[in-house]
Formats: structure tokens, sequence, C-alpha cells
């Protein structure tokens, strides 16, 4: 069966995926010279770096989501698409999905990254993650639901279990997710619980390697070091997570006891299905520096999927939002020239710079000749957020959202909607 | 098991449920008389008049909810546990929940009310239903969905079917419910979906009396029957439902083909599962005019699921959240007079009114004296709601919506985030 688009005497770019690489290509493309049709699982383009908030109930979905069709609106010869793709055909340029064929002259995959497990299947199954929105919000009933636990249970070890949270990777969401978790603790949690005492509650921050921030500069590091110290966070730098049974995680520096482990600690490529050929370690799609897949013709891929071959010895570009949005707007450009009978130009990244927030007035910043911390960083990881929001209505509530917390030392939002069962052998014992 | 609740030298009271009842309830109660237990299965105190806006992407849960533990925050000798209860057993004072047992010296049940079906059990399985927060996510991910899925089909009479939406129950929750589906239609749904002739589009609102808002005045009735009419909706009336498959609603008055039919036909209370002594016709638990249950020591009932039996020839009153809410306050006023060794007062309705709102500009309010409609029953209608919340920052966030969709003719937050499967014949067809 084939999907239901008109066919029109222009060439056909198929997106996958609408994340920051999908979204500014599409954007870029000119719609006299091509049709163009997104497929994505979702109806919304996510704003990742502010899931952990949506974890932690400062910020509702709505605010960080905005949806495909109201982005595209009115873009001619656009076509949006829910849809899961399940293969693809390089040979006969078609895509399989769950809702039917579809014929490409040009593909795009912007298919993004998922969670790195490392191959322990353990923490797959007991851990939790927040690469999407569902997850986050699973993650925000879980942190809740743990703590009306705790107060059900007159067993002090059981209760310690749920008081105590565990998150592996000391990367920018780690230490966002840590030092929201340490406010929760200062300021809101002892109004809510009155019958427990909260200052049990204990966060440790796992690091494999001997820096938190290790993808900022060295500045970065310490500075966030001290703020996360400052804000009571227990920091596990060389320490390695080997397993995880729901109750303890056991790793090369001990084991800690808790309901809930929170990993943060890698990504990888996610390529569709059948792709498996020209994959970096990361599995990364291989690319040229045009974002052409090597080996198959008039295939695409940008954004976290893609690894451009000449950079980083062969590991391609860190998977950032800037650099899938940069790769996307490029290869918008260079479809545009092919269209125009002109040459394609190879991708350079433009290095504006990265930034971290740890908690309230505190964050790192590294401009690519300047680097600076505390409340002037704060301020500048605010702005610029909300500056890359989608949409005016998303960036009024959220600042009407992030100036009611500031002022008020809340975060309104501590409602269980979704009721989580994963397996937790904590209630068992 | 024993609920962990200190025992302290106070008589206690123990409420079920923490709708309008139950908060208004606990918000009178003396804490230096009574220590006070609150159950409820959710964390959070739900508005529920506004809860069609969450059905149809206008309002995100955030705004209509509100956290129990922070509405009574700081609030003495109190303790919210989020539990469900299963059973009382009123000879031995003790409350059966799924957290433990709990022991109370006055109970207090304001479990509200639950949908009716009547009896018909494929309307309970294929419908659609509005009476909690996740009922009208799911809703609002099922119209959405559909939309999706009307695209993706080339067969014109399956495409239909998505696009026919059945509401069954022409009270003010059918009407809400109507109004918004019409402006969708009218407003939004054209520029989100420009491959679809959303004029096809087809909203039936079906009646079992022989007017809309049979609950109000005779004059409400009428004028909100024109504005249904202007925005296009077909009215049936004198109709009842008989049976839903999924597909085809089959009723007194022909068939209609639908993949969408919302029930907001009726309301039974919700009682506690044992406790079915003294229930009236609408399965409400039959009480004196001080809110005891008849026939147990010790035991009232307020709100939805309570009935007093000398109003409305043993009906009770109408399920309102006004009723409810002075219900609770009056409760609490004579459980503090028992303590003080005063006499109780029979609980005496103050009617202020109703009112219902038929999309943008248009409302009808039914004052005692003064009865009114159009564009100042609407700002009317807008103010009292914004008041009732709770919360400030609630009604500041709702009050940045609607005066956001209303400028621009949008409704921000058409996000398909819970991915609902309920047993649809329509696309095996």
């Amino acid at each position: 069966m084939n999907m239901n688009i008109p066919n029109i005497d222009l060439p056909r770019v198929v997106v996958v995926g609408c994340g920051f690489a999908g979204l500014k290509l599409i954007q870029k493309i000119d719609s006299r010279q091509y049709q163009t049709v997104l497929l994505d699982k979702n109806n919304y383009h996510t704003f990742q770096p502010l899931m952990y908030q949506v974890a932690t109930s400062g910020l509702e979905p709505d605010s960080i989501v905005y949806p495909i069709r109201k982005v595209f609106k009115g873009k001619r010869n656009f076509h949006f698409r829910m849809a899961e793709v399940q293969s693809v055909d390089t040979a006969g340029k078609t895509l399989h999905t769950d809702i039917g064929e579809l014929e490409y002259d040009y593909l795009v995959l912007a298919t993004g990254a998922v969670t790195n497990f490392f191959g322990i299947e353990n923490i797959e199954r007991h851990g939790y993650t927040m690469k999407s929105l569902v997850e986050s919000l699973d993650l925000r009933s879980i942190i809740l639901q743990n703590f009306e636990k705790a107060l059900n249970t007159s067993d002090l070890k059981q209760r310690q279990k749920y008081m105590n949270f565990v998150i592996v990777g000391a990367g920018a969401t780690g230490l966002e997710l840590a030092g929201t978790l340490a406010e929760l603790k200062r300021y809101i949690l002892p109004k809510d619980y009155p019958d427990l005492d909260i200052r049990q509650m204990q966060i440790h921050l796992i690091e494999a390697s001997d820096r938190v921030l290790p993808g900022m500069s060295a500045n970065a590091s310490d500075k966030s070091y001290k703020f996360l110290k400052k804000l009571g966070i227990n920091i596990w730098l060389n320490t390695f997570v080997k397993d995880y049974d729901g109750c303890t995680a056991i790793t090369s520096n001990g084991e800690f006891e808790t309901a809930t482990l929170v990993w943060t600690a890698g990504v990888i490529g996610a390529p569709i299905g059948n792709m498996d050929s020209n994959l970096n370690r990361a599995n990364r799609i291989i690319t040229d520096d045009f974002n052409a897949v090597l080996g198959v013709e008039d295939v695409f891929a940008v954004g976290d999927v893609a690894a451009i071959e000449s950079e980083g010895e062969g590991r391609g570009h860190p998977m950032l939002a800037s650099v899938a949005g940069q790769q996307g707007k490029q290869l918008g450009s260079n479809l545009n020239a092919i269209a125009r009978g002109k040459d394609m130009q190879p991708f350079v990244y433009n290095d504006r710079g990265t930034m971290a927030t740890i908690g309230r007035n505190r964050a790192v910043v590294d401009l690519p000749f300047y680097k600076f911390s505390g409340v002037l960083a704060w301020f500048t990881w605010m702005f610029l957020h909300l500056m890359l929001l989608v949409g005016f209505r998303n960036r009024l509530v959220v600042f009407v959202n992030w100036c009611w917390s500031y002022l008020k030392y809340d975060q309104g939002l501590r409602l269980i909607v979704r009721k989580v069962k994963k397996q937790s052998p904590v209630e068992s014992q």
C-alpha cells in the first residue's frame, strides 16, 4: 500500500525525523524546487535541552514541544505524516513505514540518537532515562511516587532507598538534573513532606571520567564541581556502574542502595533498522563532507545520527543541537543548489560555545574565546534557551514559569499523572 | 499492616477524596480539635469544569489541577496519603486501603461520581469519557490521531468515520466540548490539515430529553440551541443511543458512522465497594440533613456521592461543584461544633446560579433572579472560572492561554503525547 501523498512534477525529498536537523532543513528547502515529505513518530518537535525541567516538575511538556504542523503552516508542497519508518530500500528508492510505502528522490535521515546502555541490560530494564518526553514524564512521576512510598513505610532501610537518587553521567543533562533535585530537596520537599526527614535524601552523581562536564573546558569542570558540592551533591569520579537490579547499583567504587537510577551516561546514533552498513562505533551513519551517506545514492544523514568521516578522526562532530541545526540548514542549501545546478558546499561547524546550568544563579558558559560562570552565566543560559524555543507562546509560558519558580522558590507542577510501574524489587523485599 | 500515621491525643477525621467537598471540608476543619487524614488516589485536586479544555488542546493539565500537598501546606495535624480505599469496616471503624489499614473516629466519604453507561457495555468499551484528567488527555490524543489517520486513508467512507464526532448528552460538558470542536473545525484544523477537506467534519450532539441543557432554564436551552446551530453542530433531541461498536452508533433516530463517540450522558455516585447499603437509584449514599450516613455511626458523606434524603424527593441535590463545596464547608463547621460540644446545623443549599459556554463570545448564565446570554455571559463565565481555580499561578497560566487563543484563534497544544489504543474496528474494515 502506498502512502497517501500526491504525485506532483517536482523531485521529492523525504526527511525522517523532526529534531533540530530536520526542522532547520525543511525551513531552508525551496518549495518551488522540491516536494518535501516529513515523517516523524511524534506530531511534535521537542526542545531536548529543557527535558530535565519536565522531569523535575519545573515545566509542562507543552512549553518545550511544538506541533510540527504548526511549524510548517502554509509551506507549499510540504506534507507531514506521523509514521514510523521500518526499513529503507536504497536500490528501489523506497521507504517502508507503518502507514505504507513511500518513494523518494532524495532521502534525508535525521533520526537522532538513543540512550546507550553499553549493553548492560539490567540498567535498561530498571533504570530511568530522559531521552524523550514520555520518559521525562515517567521520571517525574517516579520521583514524586518515591516520596509517597517513603512516607508509607516504617522500614527505615527501605525508606532510605526511596530517598536516594543515583544519576549516572556528569554531562550537562546529569548536572542539570542533579542541581534541580538538590533544589527540590532544599526548598520544596521539606514543605510538601513535613512527616519525612528530607535531610536524609541523598543525591549521588557518578561519572566514569576524571571530571564533571568532560565535554567542556577545565574551567567549566572546576566551577561546576564547586557548585555541585555547595548544593550537597555527592560526586563520584572515575567510577563505573556495572549493574543495577532496581535496588542496588554496583559500581567500581562500591554499592549504592537506591530505587531510582537515572542513566544519562551516553547516547548512540539511531539509524533505520536495515541501514547497518557504514556505521561508526557510536552507531552513527558515516557521511562525506556534504552529509551524503557513503556508498548509497541520494541518501543524506544529518545531526546526531550522522558522523562526517573527515571530522574528529572519524568520530564526527559532537552530538549537539547546534551541530544538528547547522547541518540541517547547510543540507537544505545544498539541496537547493542541486536543483539550480550549482555546487554544494561542504559542512563547516561554527562552534558558538557550550553551556550548562547547576541550580539557581549557577551556570558555566564556554565561548570560543571567553569562559565564565556564576550569576551572569546563569542569566545567559536562561536567555539563550528562551530564544531557542520554537514559538512565542512557549517562550512566554516558560518565562512566566521561570520567574514564578525564581521568586517563589517553588516548582508548581508536582503531579503524578502517569502511574509508572517498572519492576521495582524494593517493595517486595 | 497499619498505615504509617502518628497516633496523637486528638480524634481522627479521615476524609476520602479531594474534590471540592473534601477540599473545602479540610480547609474548614479546626486542627487544634482534630487530626485530619486525607486519602486520594491522585496527589492532586482537579478542577473538573475545565476538563473539556484539556481534551480539546486548549489547556494543559497542570493549569487545572493543583498538588494536594501544596493546598494544605503548613496545616497542623494534617496528613495526606496517596491511596485507594478498598473497603470500610464501620463496626471496627477501620478503612482498608492498598497501603494499609487506618482507624478513624469520624469518616467522611467525598468520593464523587463516575460515568453512568446505563449498563451498555459496548459504550463503556468503545466510547470515550472526560471524567478524569487521564481520560481527558486520552480524548485529546484520539481527536488528533483521528485526523492523522484520516490523512492516511484513501477510502473515503473510512475517512469520514474519522472525521465524524458524536457527543452523547447535551449537558454543560457536552455543549462545551461540541462548541470547542466546532471552533477547531473553523479556525485550526483547515490550517493544520491543508490536505484534508475539513468541511466534511461532522459534529453530532445527541440528547435523550427534548432540549439541550435540561438542567438549566428554558431560556438558557433556547439560546444555547441557537448558538450550537450557528456553529454548525447537528443536534438530535429525544434520541437515545442504544449501542456502539466503535464504528457505528445505533440510536432511536438512526445510525451514525463514527470512530469517536464521547459519552457525557450521565454520572452516578462512586461509593466505596462494600458500602452498598443506603444507596439511592443514582448510587448515592443517603444521608440526613447533616450529611450523616443513615444507619452507621460517625460516617458522613458529602458532594456528588451523597444524597440528602429530605431533598428532591430523595434524589438529593444536583451533582454540582457548588453543592459539593458548600456541603464540605458545612460539615467542617459541624465537626468543629461537635468538638466544642455545640449543635450541628443542617445543610441548606445556597443556589448562586449555573452557567455553560458554547464557543467564543457565547455563553448562558442562569442566576436565581436573572438570566442572560451572549458576550457578557461569556466574560462572566471566564471570570468566575478563573477565580474558582486553586492557586494564583494556575489563574495566570490559564489567563495567558485564554488571551492567546482568543486573539490568535489558536489552541497551542495539539500534541499526541499518549498514544491511545482502544479497540477500534474502523481500521480493520
